[in-house]
């Protein structure tokens, strides 16, 4: 067989899914076959995470028995806290939370297990764990009390009520949950890739996932939401976007939050938050930062949207968050709580059908060189 | 383009490296050009790893300096004992070193720096301190006081002598010495190639490298030496070990330690290793074991052979580890040790011309369902 090489796997097919399905031409996202938009709209995030973990929407004594296995895991493992406790507290978040869900599997009675009960039994575990790890690191660095976990509240509300130790708003809840459902799968992304190769040797879905955060971390990956809080950051007040962007445009600098591997038409993630950022933003008292990101999207529209190149997810996520109330290290960790649905129900998917993911590489270095003695270099 | 689907990756390439070939037809495996052979002769693990990671053998002095550089980092960052002396005593090795390497980043003033002097940097401290974290846990789980680096010792004589309190004899630091030359390096396999894949989205040195850790604990990968040793503690005897085989081969089951997917010849880290048990084992007066593993290789030569399925490095890496007196729970993590020099090295390799790693996926579930509200499920 004719070997290619195709740099960075682009129009290279490496796994089946019958979770999520993207067009990036027509702008499309479905999770098993419903659009985004109607889940967004109507469903949870945990309704969203039963309907890729088992590829059907729940009915309703299922819906209540799968929050409720979530909900009695919101607790860490005894001991967990006072080592959280025991970090620099200056380490960063997305450093924190690879190592705590890596740390998690060491009170897995059977950590390896893999047969598919066994599985989806981690990843409740680590799914209801992550927030609270996120937010007792939060309160631990700022010097708070912790607060504990809340069961008779949804993924979303307990994070922001143990992140802040009040209850939040009925809008930043639904926010937060509506941002959940919209990053919760997202098709063979970098992380969910790298969390089916990690699993691929039939490692563990601890290993996985703990992969797949290293991976979300970065600035090409999930750190881009970050990127665009600090740019708008940046650009003092609306009259200044356009000069900001036309220059940065002009040194051929990329402009945060814009362009998708996938997407050559508008992301329809980030048609759906750019109506709840704008509602955010004018609830919380936060609509200059709405207004500035607008503004940036008109003019790129009007200098490059002949280009493809449209809004993608993270760039009105940062007006969410920032509504919300996150820090901006926390952004991409709210990420991960969201991805875990995804990258969870892959490993799942990986394992019914698993195949060693071992691609070939070119070499291109020399051959038979002889060693020669230090004595003699 | 016309997308194929390759399951696995196999045939496929993924990326370029100047670091180690292999020729599976003829059993040949070269690092920078330097047949494998020449290197466990003559060379040394520290050598091998400068080797890896600038693509030429060290001068005297700079072979020094490199090593001064890895022995002033043997001892951990303030505060890292004392957490892993809060892990759970019987979590396993792999799960612990994935969760050490983890943390190492919440200890680095500037995690995330890619450039390329900073990375060499990070790839230092993991490489010193995995040997630490190792030897630290397991004298914690067995109830033993912890012993402290020596700086005077090469990482082999030095995780030794940290694991069992003494010196190790200089035949025994010499066979690990090998073996981590050994199991340094080995093309595209599934750890190095994940490391490479979470380094793409430009994250970090640490999340790389513990996703790899992840990788290479399965037991289609690295996990397999740890197979290799309970199939040998399951043959009671040498004149047990034929029917042992040909009864798992006839019930179409894996032979631990034998075949390998590029490999259709003799696996020439196996051939030295072969030599290298034997004298171990006649040593340490592990004769038995030895004629055991080589029992089972006669009779899989003699009925499989002709399909190309030959020893691999795990199969007489067991004998091997078992006779320097590893706990076979530490068989992976010395493996570990080994392929940080790999990883590091491409991780190097990558971000010197780096494309973000994003497969495409055939989506094979419905189109356009609609969402129905749960009262009518």
């Amino acid at each position: 067989m004719g070997k290619t090489y195709s740099k960075g796997l682009e129009g290279v097919i490496a796994a089946e899914t019958k979770m999520s399905f993207i067009d990036g031409e027509k702008g499309v996202l479905e999770y098993v076959g419903i659009p985004i938009g109607e889940l967004a709209s109507h469903s949870t995030f945990e309704e969203t995470v039963f309907l890729l973990w088992n590829l059907r929407l729940p009915k309703k004594d299922e819906l209540a028995r799968f929050q409720a296995e979530l909900r009695k895991r919101y607790e860490l493992p005894a001991g967990m806290a006072q080592r959280l406790l025991s970090l620099p507290r200056d380490a960063k978040p997305m450093h924190v939370i690879r190592t705590m869900v890596s740390a998690l599997s060491m009170h897995d009675l059977n950590p390896d297990a893999n047969d598919i009960p066994s599985l989806r039994e981690k990843a409740l575990n680590i799914l209801a764990r992550t927030p609270t790890l996120l937010a007792y690191f939060h309160r631990y660095r700022i010097g708070m009390p912790l607060v504990a976990p809340d069961p008779s509240l949804s993924i979303a509300e307990n994070f922001l009520y143990m992140l802040n130790g009040e209850r939040p708003t009925e809008t930043m809840a639904k926010a937060m949950d509506v941002c959940l459902v919209l990053h919760a799968d997202h098709g063979l992304n970098n992380s969910t890739f790298s969390a089916r190769s990690v699993m691929s040797t039939q490692s563990d879905m601890y290993s996985a996932v703990t992969a797949a955060i290293g991976s979300l971390k970065g600035p090409l990956h999930g750190g881009a939401n970050e990127g665009v809080m600090v740019m708008l950051n940046e650009i003092p007040s609306v009259d200044a976007a356009e000069k900001y962007v036309l220059d940065k445009l002009a040194r051929k600098d990329k402009i945060m939050g814009f362009g998708h591997r996938i997407y050559k038409s508008y992301d329809p993630r980030a048609k759906h938050l750019q109506v709840l950022a704008r509602q955010l933003a004018s609830d919380t008292g936060n609509i200059a930062l709405y207004d500035k990101s607008k503004r940036i999207e008109e003019v790129m529209a009007t200098a490059v949207a002949a280009k493809g190149i449209y809004p993608n997810v993270d760039f009105y996520s940062a007006t969410t968050y920032h509504c919300i109330g996150l820090p901006l290290d926390m952004f991409t960790p709210v990420f991960v709580i969201a991805r875990i649905g995804g990258w969870a129900g892959h490993v799942i998917e990986q394992m019914g059908d698993n195949r060693l993911f071992r691609p070939d590489v070119d070499y291109t270095g020399p051959h038979g060189v002889a060693y020669t003695p230090v004595t003699k270099r």
